[in-house]
């Protein structure tokens, strides 16, 4: 796509794939809205007293129908948002069509380039002469990275008049990241600092993201406080886990229609991603192999039933392969060599580097065949033989399916939202530092609270003397901070 | 769509959307190739000796990528195809047009109007002057009653003279179907007739087409020898429960996206169909509720940890319900009145009277708002609450997914093939009468047997002994008659 | 024990263990009564007519709890009763005794000796001078067995004046039948050709003795007819598989308290035994691996996820193996040496002669040690490893835990006391020739029906318009008779 | 039994029931030692250095086959053990005989009245002259209460000369606490106070200890350092999920043989413990109903669809009833007067107060019939409808059944016996205070690594750059220390 920016008859911004979509995401919105009863409880509750009043908000997350939801709760709160994806491929393109007509500044669509992706970012973050963000959410971190490389790039450049080279790193993605930061620098060589020094805090989104603001926190470079909202129990033990359970096997059906049942499948990592994709594996009937570094999780597969081995020693003879590890370089292409004709392998961690798609672009003679977009077949020239590799390496249920549903999405994104009002309500009170910080309990139980409605439950409340019994206050929050759930 | 008939450049018929998306379809066949270990075999099995030479095949039945190796599967064994599907929402375009360009006669395309789908079934009936069909792959049995009802006019036309009358019924389907009788009868008073005394027999895929031909047989009325495919144990005990645990949440997924766990989902009826999918719901996380008639059912039903309750009990609190009965008039308008605000209703039986969709499109003052294809929301006046319909209450699976995974179709149409090699090599020799068969049970422990090696299973073999000690031979069959499986 | 006969005050026969046991006895059947509504129904409905006035009932059959209840429906019926159990493990003592006590002449406790367990067999078929049985209800058809053992021996006798030569076979427990008719003969020439004359039927509870039956039939020696209990639906698809379910983990954690989570599982056979089996191991966390000969039953196996291999590719991983085949000689003595120290091997198939305990018990230098009473240690001289062996190969179940549950019970024995009452009342129509009868459906359909309030169901009734569109009566039976469920 | 302390041949002390069954508990403990593959580690890799050399250590642990080899590792390594049970019900007394015969002085029999027990508890304290113990394994925390409240009471005594008085609380069992205290103070005053002294720390096993140790922690009353072994993750999420949902359905099966497929079965608390066995009661196929007063341990139990009410709305219409809250007052017999006939009500939390026997047995007319041990029915004079209760609201896994199988307690009990190294480590190093500590995470990960191999698992091992990406040693620990697992 041509990388200008258009706008609404109302002067707001936005770069989409299709606006005359925008209709079909509305009805799809409507649709989550009851499904979201978190988010909707938010907009009752805080809409009134208009808490975002004034409050310029950038997002950098899936941009697919629930977040739309979130967005317009944010904006229902007070808000101004301006919003990109954190994937090339999550968008939805009707999502993004009704929120850049109806209700923030977006900038996204279904397979972008890398290069269009951080366009879209950095386009995300520009709010422009009036200033901003105030605040970021972030999925990831992308966004939180651009600014802190932006702000060592300003901080070099200041000392030494040196622009950052793109040429300075292998790394392809990188490249981008530091052109953009010195074709900013050279209008603005104060934009990320003066960015810096206004924001009030990010809340973040899931488990890679966070890696990165501890490792941040622990090297005493991070800029701004950080709200941890991935270690939210009504988040990593939800959405991580249930919202896979869904959605991985939503996406192994869209892209290939292969029966699961019967096939030997082999799941990497079994934390909650984990623990849910081999979840929804096993029932739909395939034998599950799990492979693990930690003894701790290895011994949880196992009393399962399912089977814990390496990958080297299944990878000839399993049918699908997911991983889900969060970390890198976990299926090679030394390994996809091995596989059965029409292995099927793909990623459910949140980066595209568990898969090793550049190993297998360079692989001498290797053929690409498009069945559709999103699924590939790479057949290697010495076999004739195939596999079928989705998404790219990237996030399999957000771009071969929906992502996760509604319903589990909107205990994360309520996480979200009670998270960016924390840091908005405290913006001038110190109350956070430059660290990173989990929401405090008795919010992470409320958030579960407003979800148990929609589903018929009915809570037991506790006489005093029980809750004297077992030290608790009887509204909560019930358990010590260690508790695992 | 205009209703004429296109010719490829070898002077093949067909009728199909979209040509373009052959290749498209190419690819995707190639892949479902290797899921279809059953049908493959036959190729080899059989293809040498070309038992279908000389035989005119007409199928109807869902024009899926699947149903096209079945279809390339009758051609590599030398018979000549001509196809339609058997649903208006089933068709698969790209494998429609694959076929249609590279191997049969095709008719169907997705989204048929009740004219259009009998159009082509007529056309896929009609082999011009050369005669034909010689056999018929049937599914729901809508070519077989076309015969049937054209056989019936035809005879009353003989001896009275008179045309059957389309006004002379309500119902707008059978309105259509007498129309078309009667256009042929004005051109070709013996068409039906003489179709009928050529055809060698049918071959019938489903509950549904089972159950008529076996009220015809009890009647006296069926008019050639058919096979009940359905009942062989490779297809009802595979493809109904195993096919439907596949593909009722990939139906429900696509077409809402909403969140299975922690919804109450209502089963109607506990068969292979209903088994299958309460068992995917129960795996998805719903709390699912059974409805049934047969106290049998029920118990197993109970026995499974579901609840079995009557509509009428759970219907205002329940969030999911699917029809699976193959009988009528299951879940009514007034049902559909009481229901939860954006309740999913829909169908996964052979035909559409399960869900009462006359009555609700009648309902005064209702609303429709397509939120997609396949799936709407009606708005009932009185409450301004709306429920979702999928697939206009046909097939689910079908209408709003992919249908059946290729695996478990190839158990299914594997019975077809053995089916129709037999119709064919005893059509001279009086073995089969005017009746309903079912196969032998050798044949169908050899289509099991061909599709283990896909999954690395490895069977025991019998010691002469032990053989005699069960009374079984060797080689099978290992199982009397009554066996339920 | 020593054989003699002992008398109530009342003067009915028994043996049993410990007549002070009949109060906790009587407790215990107390309770089942309320998990048995399916006698109990019959009970309230049949008893004030007595339909068995007069009939003379021999039962063979477990002497359970849940037999007790049967025992005492059949006597609140009208019957006279003389039983004995069918297994020398099987007997549960404190119902022997309650039996004992106030209902019927029962020769059976836990523990027999072979030679014990045919004595029993015979006393419980003596009615002595007034002649009798009329019926029998048999389970695995050794009380059948016996009596036409003794009608061929007193055939030859009375031809030849040659009596039944124990030494003729090597099969230790045949000599002990031939011991035991040779006996008889002396006494009365004629005693089992008086019985059979008299004998108005036997209906036969399980898949062993009803093969046993039409084994027969084919060879035209049956000598009554018999009702074929086992393949009634609420017979064979539940106490089969949900019995199964839940005795097979309750006799493996009495007898072993082991954990089943993370340990390999062999299920050797996938009919209904081994899918409830199967089940319940995959449930408690094991992986299963299914050993069959038939290829549906595997690809069944498949469906659910499970491996299926054969014996010889697991023997030395697993750790868990049972045997539910009803064939003999699965488990080897040369696959037993092969197993990992510590394998536990159980059989849950009628007879004992799935596992190789001859073999074991000849293997030189083996050493058994007995670690509680139906639980023993094998150890094999070559490595110092032991397996460990449940109920010496006899039903695990029953030697090792309590059976199956009384609700389960209650289906099977429903359909027992229906097939009596069918026997007793066409006793002299001639309805029923020497040949092997099922139940006709809408007995079995009215056996589930009685067992549905228990558990809080509700049937749909079909509106006469549903029943004709699918030509069944509205009462029902609702489906054909190949139907598998 | 008479309170007479027995003595060994080699003069250890001892208190059992029988001591003939020695031989029969040695036969178990072998058993077990194969499925305690972490206990058997630390004898090999222990053992040579006899680090507990000089070390007395009191246990107050359920003594059953799995202490059994927790004691023998203890003493393998040096130590000497008294032992008593820390629940009346939960002693094998086949295990105490082994271990009194061979190993360490037990206290410890089926079936201890209140008083019996406390007098164990003080023997298993009381090391004589000598002087002991040195260190705790407490299970419930008993043990360390009997010292907390004797040293206060001889803190007083010292003060104001007055002895505690066992009238001044209505509590029966602490009753007995005061007076046992009081009988000591006369011999000794100083006996607790210097018991405390010597004491280096207590390592507490459960949930319920745990609770109380933070509770003296927060109040400043610890009087020693303690090590929660309850919230290593080996510990809490295995033995209080898997072992309960392994020996719930276990301990239900001895005691009343009930069918759980089809019944309707409430589980009050979703925790660890809940979640075991609400996920034992599903797959047995039973409906199972959750009460929670967390949100979030709600929302939990909804995503695997269970429903979630509170006991008010099921009371009258389940069949089974299952307390796991670590709560007071749960059942209360209000509840059980409207249960339905022989409705079962167990509890398999720590405590006997979750259920209410006391009101049971206070209930006017109410009659109690036992049937066996541990399973009475209840009949209130209304209704002459009864209800069963389990192990007088005991811990029905330990008093039905053989509590938890050896494979998970090796789990536990391995960090039980590396809590221990660690305290007797340290014990004059100041590392640890008068506060409550986990083990650290290395430890935990051992643990499991400790019980993989005997699986049959292999672990993935990471690269130096994986590591270093995920900031992680690659040895471990792989998780930060709020992970939940």
């Amino acid at each position: 796509m041509s990388l200008l920016v258009e706008k609404t008859a109302g002067g707001r911004e936005y770069k989409v794939k299709d606006m005359s979509q925008a209709e079909f995401g509305r009805l799809e919105i409507e649709l989550s809205e009851v499904e979201m009863p978190g988010l909707m409880s938010c907009r009752v509750e805080f809409g009134p007293s208009q808490p975002f009043k004034g409050a310029k908000i950038t997002g950098s997350l899936h941009m697919t129908i629930q977040t739309a939801v979130l967005i317009e709760t944010l904006t229902a709160l007070g808000a101004e948002v301006r919003w990109c994806s954190c994937n090339i491929f999550s968008t939805q393109d009707h999502a993004a069509a009704a929120i850049a007509r109806d209700s923030a500044a977006v900038f996204a669509w279904k397979g972008e380039t890398l290069q269009e992706y951080w366009w879209c970012t950095e386009r995300a973050l520009d709010w422009g002469p009036g200033g901003g963000p105030d605040l970021i959410v972030d999925d990831g971190g992308d966004a939180t990275l651009l600014i802190h490389e932006g702000v060592k790039a300003e901080g070099i450049y200041e000392k030494t008049g040196q622009l950052p080279d793109p040429s300075s790193t292998d790394n392809t993605e990188f490249q981008i990241v530091l052109t953009i930061i010195r074709d900013g620098l050279r209008v603005d060589p104060k934009k990320y600092t003066k960015m810096k020094d206004r924001l009030v805090g990010v809340s973040e989104e899931t488990t890679t993201g966070v890696k990165r603001l501890y490792q941040m926190q622990a090297n005493g470079t991070l800029l701004f406080p950080a709200i941890n909202v991935n270690d939210s129990v009504t988040k990593s033990k939800f959405d991580n886990m249930y919202g896979c359970r869904h959605s991985l096997p939503d996406g192994l059906m869209r892209a290939t229609d292969v029966m699961i049942a019967g096939k030997i499948a082999v799941v990497c990592g079994y934390g909650d991603v984990g623990k849910g994709c081999a979840a929804a594996l096993k029932h739909a009937g395939a034998r599950v192999v799990v492979t693990e570094i930690d003894p701790i999780c290895a011994l949880q597969a196992l009393m399962e039933g399912l089977q814990v081995l390496t990958l080297e020693d299944v990878v000839s003879v399993a049918d699908i392969f997911v991983t889900t590890t969060g970390n890198k370089g976990i299926i090679m292409v030394d390994h996809m060599k091995k596989m059965k004709n029409n292995a099927i392998v793909c990623n459910i961690g949140h980066f595209d580097n568990e898969i090793d798609i550049h190993g297998l672009e360079a692989y001498p003679g290797v053929k690409r065949i498009t069945i559709k977009p999103q699924t590939d077949r790479w057949v290697f020239p010495e076999t004739n033989s195939g596999i079928i590799v989705l998404a790219e390496g990237r996030l399999v249920n957000l771009g071969c399916a929906a992502g996760h549903p509604s319903f589990v999405m909107s205990c994360s994104f309520t996480n979200q939202v009670i998270a960016q009002l924390e840091l908005w309500k405290e913006k001038r009170t110190g109350k956070y530092e430059k660290k990173v910080y989990v929401l405090p309990k008795h919010l992470d139980e409320k958030v579960a609270a407003l979800h148990l409605g929609k589903l018929g439950a009915k809570l037991t409340k506790l006489t005093k003397a029980q809750a004297d019994y077992i030290s608790v206050p009887v509204e909560g929050p019930y358990k010590p901070p260690h508790y695992r759930y």
